[in-house]
């Protein structure tokens, strides 16, 4: 599968350098094939970095770049590598590329680069998937997350899981082969009892996480409610204010689209477009309320946002339809509304305002981060955030509760093992450590940009 | 100046690695300073490249980087530099910069790095700037012209008109150290006076270069005229089809804005907008004829289209209205025009395309690529697309005129010692040989982008 050599621009079009990646075991003579190393001593430079210039077949010089060589299997992908740091003009770096395909290589697909690096054992499959979602964190949380994965957090968790269940299957199915003793047990079944729990409880964590990982990961969900002209959308204006310009200069990975989002401690918040009600709701009250409603059942925090009191019975039925989330009640307006008392109707606590005036909104954005309740992330804490490793856990989770059950109901060490089998092959499928279809691998790895 | 330590992203943002780029004294202790090298025996790598993680001072790791340490003055600056190979992150990029900041860098303007190394007598000033010409060069024959230019092309042929001339300029002034004695003549006048004829050949030729450089560098300007609905906006969009496509990719050099152009063997050429014409030619007539007349004056190539055979006098106001253009006249809608001659009154060569139905328009191509009349480009051509050196050329050549008419009326050797120093001093402007003053650098670095 690897026998050809793959290249690709691995920077994004613009800047002043531009990077081409070059793998395989024809990394090498294509490097050289394209060197106008004419110009020095006739011989391809025996350094791992030097400066050359970069020549056609015609001997016009193409560019003057620095190359880096990494021998196999000291590189990235555990093959021979080259990376061209070329002057980022277009016409240099797609000549270059043109060269080198003309020299034997192809261009790489999406991340073709990782894909080898996994499969050549320089990292595992949870580890390859870390480097596509590491590429595209944007902030401090989910950066945190995914070097974790990258650096073989869930991977040594996993391994560690794995090994306790290994000794004991090994243990049982060595009973299967003496089946004909009835009452020889190799594998102690309570030891292996509490084992499962012990297992099963730790997955369940990690299953737990996953809540956690998916709202890092896509940003938590927030829904700006309140009737028209309360000041909606200048309220998320003004909380998007700074955040946009950062977010805007963002490519290279199409799964990211642009949202209105905000990053509030290194959390991302995206807000949920309600912006359909704000032209139906005093015509067609109806249709407006029950677009509301849908906005609110997607969004895990809603701003409720007023300029007067509500009155007993809205509060009332707020409070119900914002039920199971975080309902933040906003009083806007607070210049023009100076005679309105710290507390109301009902106990409603709520946060004082001026959308319009307030150059800074602190409390509110306090507020936003506490009601998301994420847990402090420190170093080491492993959150799930890939659907596919979520899957593979519950997955094993269920074959592990089969397993207790069948240990509980004494069943036959035949059928504990081969619930156990399945549970060792799930947890192997998120580290790759079990053979990993090519299927899966593609599906993978076409989430990556090109150049990875 | 140089006491200070600057870094910069160098790559574009977005992409699978982004580069950040540091360059000054305090390079080597900076990136020290953010390497998790804990991790490893303590000590900083004594290597010029090597893999390593990057951590904050809380110890959290931000990335695994690949370090590239460039010992000065072995460096593109001629001061210690280090490129730091990250995941194209935008959290990781600003983290890493922000990290930077905190240990004694500061961020780069605009082609600082290049300035440094002018500064540093690693390239001249005519190679400096040809650093930011080549990068945002996107065809061929600007990147032939700018990467001769950055190979010292222009500095090598000023340097030894510069030699002559220094010659000479020495002698005559050695000969105002004797001026007691007038008829001692140091340097041969006739000797003088051809080689002033000679380089003011020669520089008159580079001057002419300019027109060409400027055509190359901006592209050929080309207007496409005719009435409304005989198909112009129909042809210009054929022949824009697929450069679209590779023009919009380019970001990072803000002077190219991208405009309407297409690429012919490796030449590009410019469209000069007449949509107001499509809108107004049939109401108010005059208007729409005055605004075609004002794109043909802007024209280097005029685009004639006509459905149906023009008249006599159509042909002669054209004609007389493109003196001076190179003008391409063309039929369309040849499949609805089955019987129009070959030859037409007036002699007038036409082509004959349906701009709608033919998918390659080679002939009209060949044609534009021709009425362009741009000498071939040898690897060795010296072509002045800058309009600072063109400048300098034109007050040199000004100033050797005078050494000329000087010599011809025998006028005394100070006058000619002042003229000569002159045409010295401009050609010095040049490669910035003579002192450049810090409001031109700055004015020829601002163009560039940063990270360069």
């Amino acid at each position: 599968m690897t026998n050809d050599t793959i290249c690709a621009l691995a920077t994004a079009p613009g800047g002043a350098i531009g990077i081409i990646r070059i793998s395989g075991p024809h990394a090498i003579p294509a490097i050289s094939a394209i060197l106008a190393y004419r110009d020095n001593d006739n011989s391809f430079p025996d350094k791992p970095r030097f400066l050359s210039s970069i020549a056609d077949k015609d001997g016009t010089i193409i560019d003057e770049a620095l190359i880096n060589i990494f021998h196999a299997p000291h590189s990235y992908t555990g093959e021979d590598c080259v990376e061209i740091s070329c002057h980022a003009s277009s016409y240099i770096l797609n000549k270059v590329m043109e060269m080198l395909v003309q020299n034997g290589c192809r261009t790489a697909l999406p991340g073709e680069f990782t894909q080898r690096a996994f499969l050549n054992g320089k990292m595992d499959l949870s580890q390859a998937e870390a480097v596509a979602d590491l590429i595209a964190s944007r902030n401090k949380a989910t950066h945190q997350v995914t070097i974790n994965q990258l650096r073989g957090g869930i991977s040594s968790e996993l391994a560690r899981l794995r090994e306790q269940l290994l000794h004991l299957t090994t243990l049982l199915e060595l009973e299967l082969d003496f089946s004909d003793h009835e009452d020889l047990e190799f594998a102690n079944r309570s030891e292996l009892f509490n084992l499962a729990e012990t297992i099963k409880e730790h997955i369940g964590r990690l299953i737990q996480t996953f809540e956690t990982g998916q709202a890092l990961k896509q940003g938590i969900p927030v829904a700006i409610i309140g009737k028209t002209n309360v000041g909606k959308s200048t309220l998320l204006n003004r909380l998007l204010k700074d955040d946009r310009a950062i977010v805007s200069d963002i490519h290279g990975t199409t799964r990211d689209t642009i949202e209105d989002t905000i990053d509030i401690n290194g959390i991302q918040f995206r807000f949920i477009d309600t912006a359909g009600l704000r032209q139906t709701d005093d015509k067609i009250e109806k249709i407006g309320i029950e677009r509301t409603y849908a906005a609110i059942s997607r969004a895990r925090i809603v701003l409720w946002l007023f300029d007067k009191m509500p009155t007993e019975e809205e509060v009332k039925d707020i409070t119900e339809r914002t039920n199971g989330k975080k309902l933040i009640p906003i009083l806007n307006k607070v210049d023009l509304n100076v005679n309105i008392p710290q507390e109301s109707i009902s106990n409603l606590q709520f946060l004082r305002i001026s959308a319009k005036h307030d150059t800074v909104l602190t409390a509110l954005e306090n507020a936003i981060y506490e009601a998301a309740n994420i847990p402090a992330l420190s170093d080491s804490d492993i959150i799930v955030t890939n659907a596919r490793h979520y899957e593979a856990l519950c997955n094993a989770q269920e074959s592990l509760l089969h397993v207790i059950d069948s240990l509980r109901t004494e069943l036959s060490a035949e059928l504990i093992a081969e619930d156990l089998r399945l549970v060792l092959s799930y947890l192997g499928e998120i580290t790759g450590g079990t053979i990993t279809s090519q299927e899966t691998l593609n599906n993978i790895f076409s989430h990556f940009c090109v150049g990875k």
